[in-house]
């Protein structure tokens, strides 16, 4: 048998297990020329999933209700049809959440099993890696000496921003929501300072006091009332990367905070949306650094490994809550 | 005697007559070497002026309390000893509320009288102008066929940005206040559609039918509400030119509206503050692009001048409050 994961109706506020279904079906897969039969090894959930279970206004397409999630896999080759392909061969890609399913191959990249792990191509050298390196040089455009805040610093983008921050001389601040976490970024990931958004009761001030010389970059997870904090410090002509809004991505009601437009416009500043996908002819380059740096032991990950294919939308609810240190990955 | 008007004190929400103080003083001025004696002309007042009466973080220094305002300003070289001016020049730039001051010459430029009115070096061939097309061609990028949006659209910088627009091949939607101004608009500065934002319920959907393709580019004179229309139009890598936000200027409270960043993200949006005075490298190169455009009648604008330099708060406080169409000009 194999077993699906459909998006049963669009998920209203926080998504509960509800909005899921898991289905089994026959296993009658069968390649055609050209085709190759995936065995999926790996599945990551990404809070950028929540915006696709909408039907909010979007440019990449909101997942169909009765139909699979998709999102990044690794799968391994177990039939092949496709000359590019032959069995055995490692594979990354956007797939749908099934445990088993046909590919024509296009958008899939092989990956090596035996340079890193096979979970880590969803992760620091996958798209979290890419989102962070490419996040924060398209966008922050970072000068050596300049100061970076990151929010949802603890987080699988957040932590790998960090550390890129650090290893290009930067002044780093991560922004975090427990004393764990807080700890982490100066422990681990190597962050100058962090500061716990749930018991610091005045974040201007906070971030104020932890960039004496202002905000030059801010690498935005989180949105909400964390980012109007970090304006008050922003200097002139500071790059705001807006690489999501975790607070409100479960908002009933438009989201609603602190105007921007006058923070911009006294400060010459930028604010743009950042989405990896737009960035695809960089990606060859970046992975290539990314694993430099971690093959150097400049870059480190924590990753939360899920058993069970079943237990990927509970997976999913726990990423989003926030119960999880890095990136976060189901081993099917 | 001279005339001086200095900032009196700090306005508080919206400035009235009590915040400027005019002062007279003896005419003793006299021109060392290399100084040049001005005799003030035209005196431009403009919306930015009044966040240089606040005293809020920006990298422009605030206007100093009991010191004299400065602002774009045409004077008449009336006495030299600076080799580069000689009596009976005209010359524009930044200046003192005086109606004759002492210079170095630093940072002005002569000015032809016989070209175009001496008051448009204030407005279409000066700073406004150079507002309008470096703003929309610096952070716009306009490509031919594109949606722009312009709010305070019959305003001195919103007009020559809808003509610029149309000049470029750009679907033009102008937004403003009156019914007036609306139809001046489309009458006489070439727009495709004008918007009433007073008499318009939902400016959502208004904006949504005049631009059924979305909006590529947002020129924003004003923020606020009619901004957070704007964002539900915008197209994937819109860009939103953040030139001023005058509806928000005279706020006592910090203003709030909708968060911008999930809309950022989920278009690739990005949103910049504008200042011209950073793209001084540039101005000569405008500037010759739209007295071309001026002399070919590609371009017109309206300005209301008013008489006498007593007057110049009255004419500051009746532009903050919409009372004029075009670029606001005294008349010294």
């Amino acid at each position: 048998m194999i077993q699906i994961i459909n998006l049963k109706k669009r998920p209203v506020g926080m998504p509960t297990l509800a909005d899921f279904e898991l289905k089994k079906e026959d296993d009658n897969l069968k390649t055609a020329d050209g085709e190759i039969l995936l065995n999926t090894k790996y599945l990551s959930v990404d809070p950028y999933l929540r915006g696709r279970m909408s039907d909010a206004k979007s440019y990449v397409p909101s997942f169909e209700v009765g139909k699979p999630i998709t999102s990044g896999i690794v799968a391994e080759v177990i039939d092949s049809k496709n000359e590019h392909f032959k069995k055995g061969d490692f594979v990354s890609g956007m797939l749908e959440w099934k445990t088993k399913q046909i590919s024509k191959g296009e958008g899939l990249q092989k990956v090596d099993a035996d340079k890193v792990p096979l979970s880590a191509y969803l992760g620091i050298v996958g798209m979290t890696g890419l989102t962070a390196f490419l996040g924060l040089h398209e966008i922050g455009k970072p000068k050596e000496g300049e100061t970076l805040v990151v929010s949802g610093a603890a987080g699988a983008v957040g932590s790998v921003v960090g550390q890129i921050g650090k290893i290009l001389g930067l002044h780093v601040i991560g922004i975090a929501g427990t004393d764990e976490k807080v700890e982490l970024l100066t422990s681990e990931f190597g962050f100058d300072h962090g500061i716990n958004y749930k018991t610091t009761k005045d974040m201007k001030s906070a971030i104020q006091k932890a960039a004496p010389n202002g905000v030059d970059i801010y690498f935005d997870n989180v949105g909400g009332p964390i980012s109007d904090a970090v304006l008050f410090s922003i200097n002139k002509f500071a790059r705001m990367v807006i690489c999501g809004a975790i607070s409100v991505y479960n908002s009933t009601e438009l989201p609603t905070g602190l105007s921007v437009q006058p923070f911009l416009v006294r400060n010459s500043a930028l604010m743009q949306g950042f989405i990896v996908s737009n960035y695809a002819d960089k990606f060859p380059e970046a992975m290539k650094q990314l694993s430099t740096w971690l093959s150097e032991g400049k870059l480190t990950y924590r990753e939360t490994i899920v058993e069970g294919f079943e237990n990927t939308p509970q997976a999913f609810l726990d990423m989003m809550k926030g119960n999880k240190k890095g990136k976060m990955v189901v081993k099917a």
